[in-house]
């Protein structure tokens, strides 16, 4: 499969670009190639696609279901009883409408953990998208559950497979509050023996600090960190309860931060996201949305202001996470840590890309293109999305994308009335 | 002229809105009555539209030119060296531009601050738009340079009838730290004489607080109240810097506050707005965008779910700043601020109206339109746009965009080489 995309920006150069199998093969004024497809990319401008850190793609299901009421109420009264009627294939249509978001948003790589493994592994396939999936991992200290935990995922590595090479497998043990330290040290036995990330909620909340402090007399960092969790390995999503302490251990084990300011703002977790302790220790970081329920778009451009926004406010330094550093993050500090390779449009890469629409009012004058990407434009300025070689989107259109609106927006209603 | 939506969803209901100059005259299943223009309301909502409170509309041809630099340099070195240049001929296509976006994003009025008031003004008509212009009042404590001040703007009073009633002047005394008790002495008489809103910057920097005590020993609020300046025809823009004091102050007098999260944030301020203060003290606000060289995108849907989002995280309280309330803010109380009457869809009003398209992933289930339009989707979703009872954007085309794009493009440029 090849595709030739003519005639687009790229850093600042009318270039043509030509994919073969999903990687870069040419970058150059006039490329005269035959190729099976060819994208007009003239008045476009070329950049490396957006990966999302973290989400729960089927939560698309619950998306303004239940918002503006307390916390406690919207888990135990709405949440949890909708997820407990989820089927595989609720998940699959969820997870189906969230990679049509994510596409049309210029997001082809997500770093998934929900029920029903299988609905979105089969969504992502289908969708041609990238992810690395896991399932929810919650044994709620209960050795029978962790049992069948852990025979569950063993279960899903071996059947991942099918889904690869767009389907990752990785461990999702879901908190320091909700798993056993007896799961916790087969996720560091399976995850070491079989190279498999471990993506895992962590200092969300006060709540699991004290947790963590009253059961541990730890933190949760350092918690892991006794039990041997932390490594290059170790995702974890959150960490807006991170001490310097806990930053030094994160830092010297190798472990990785996905940071969800849309999330954490709407769910009023009490601390940002520490930009300053988080920099200073040099921990990669990327951007993730969350799930619908608690953001509610699979947004990452919307992300990047937030979080961009957020640092010069919390660090009183209206310099920091500039505009080129809060993209970077977005995507190839993404990649390296879901280990996608060099995410850059250059030759031998096989990095995913974006058409971005230059005529368009918040694209003129368009003097920096990164910091229109950050804080002037949106997602809708995504033209067209080429995901593993493939065009997923080309002048907004993606295949397919009517009959899965009407598909979910009647059965979202069915599972609330079930 | 008359203009007829067909089926479009009002309050979940089909029907068709039927406009004549401006007014709605019937809301109805079936309207007979013949159009001038009909426009397609299927799978669209009607809603009213959004009402930017704070800009300085023409800063588009500043954007993106010097983000990511410490404010002083980015004041001192850039941004006063470009307004040095600008003509009244750059701001009328920078408000053009400006225009065109709003439009894009289904705003159809603003309150603008800037130099060169009749480009605005010009550019505001012509667009088709809505909008409250005022100059930049500033003598920076000198009498002679506020005798030319007062000068200039009676003679725009005067000159601004012409652009109504598109266009309606206020006075905008920049704020208190570069305005003369004597040149507010006279803004305080002349909003009396003559009716007219007062504009001002307002407890936005611990800066500005600091001067207000050591020049007059009482905050920005308490001097302006001695000088008699608060008053129901009192917009002050920013206010994160305001106490409980303060906001007692600004409800005993009826003045109003517009909040710009997207700005703060940007420019790190130093405070939130005080939103629980605000809201105890049930002063009146809106939201505003603020200029392209501190947002750097006039979105009031984006300013929207952030301010949301901060006053949650904020007050500590996920329900706080429901998307209801959040979308009457940018609204319905936006147009009590402003005077332009009950900007709600039903008979008799004179709302503007946008229509949003349903058909896109983020609208997708679509349980709560309030929750949809502040949470989910983005400002892309605004389908059709009609001011006054002109439709300015259906298809979310807008008539001449191609030629204010490529001549700002141009234009832009060539003022930072001039």
């Amino acid at each position: 499969m090849t595709v030739l995309i003519k005639d687009a920006l790229v850093d600042g150069k009318i270039r043509d670009i030509f994919i073969r199998d999903g990687v870069i093969e040419e970058i150059s004024p006039a490329c005269t190639a035959p190729a099976d497809r060819t994208v007009d990319g003239r008045d476009k401008i070329a950049l490396p696609s957006f990966i999302n850190g973290h989400t729960h793609a089927a939560m698309t299901l619950f998306r303004g279901y239940a918002d503006d009421i307390p916390l406690k109420q919207w888990l135990e009264e709405k949440i949890w009883v909708l997820e407990a009627k989820l089927t595989e294939e609720d998940v699959y249509w969820g997870a189906k409408l969230a990679c049509l978001e994510m596409i049309k948003n210029g997001i082809t790589a997500f770093n998934d953990m929900y029920w029903h493994f299988e609905g979105t592994a089969r969504a992502t396939g289908e969708m041609g998208l990238r992810a690395v999936v896991s399932a929810v991992l919650i044994d709620l200290f209960d050795l029978k559950t962790m049992e069948e935990q852990i025979h569950r995922n063993v279960e899903l590595f071996r059947k991942a497979r099918q889904y690869a090479p767009a389907v990752t497998f990785a461990l999702g043990p879901h908190a320091v509050y909700t798993v056993s330290p007896e799961s916790l040290n087969w996720v560091r036995e399976f995850s070491e023996e079989n190279d498999v990330l471990i993506h895992m909620h962590l200092s969300e909340t006060e709540e699991e600090q004290a947790f963590s402090k009253e059961k541990y007399g730890l933190s949760p960092v350092e918690f892991l960190e006794q039990r041997g969790l932390l490594s290059p390995r170790f995702v974890g999503c959150h960490g807006c309860w991170l001490d310097e302490k806990d930053c030094a251990i994160l830092k010297r084990t190798g472990a990785k931060l996905v940071h969800n300011p849309v999330s954490n703002l709407k769910l009023s977790v009490g601390r940002l996201f520490p930009y300053r302790l988080v920099r200073d220790a040099a921990i990669p970081f990327c951007f993730g949305t969350d799930g619908c329920s608690s953001n509610n778009h699979l947004d990452l451009m919307e992300t990047m202001k937030v979080a961009s926004l957020l640092a010069k406010f919390s660090t009183g330094d209206p310099t920091f996470l500039s505009a080129k550093e809060t993209f970077e993050h977005a995507t190839k500090e993404a990649a390296a840590i879901f280990s996608l390779g060099d995410w850059e449009i250059k030759r031998g890469a096989s990095t995913d890309i974006i058409l971005i629409n230059r005529n368009r009012p918040d694209l003129v004058p368009n003097f920096d293109i990164y910091s229109d990407m950050v804080y002037a434009t949106n997602s809708s300025a995504v033209d067209t999305v080429i995901c593993r070689g493939k065009v997923l989107m080309e002048n907004r259109y993606v295949e397919g994308e009517e009959a899965i609106l009407a598909h979910v927006r009647r059965l979202a209603r069915e599972i609330v009335e079930r």
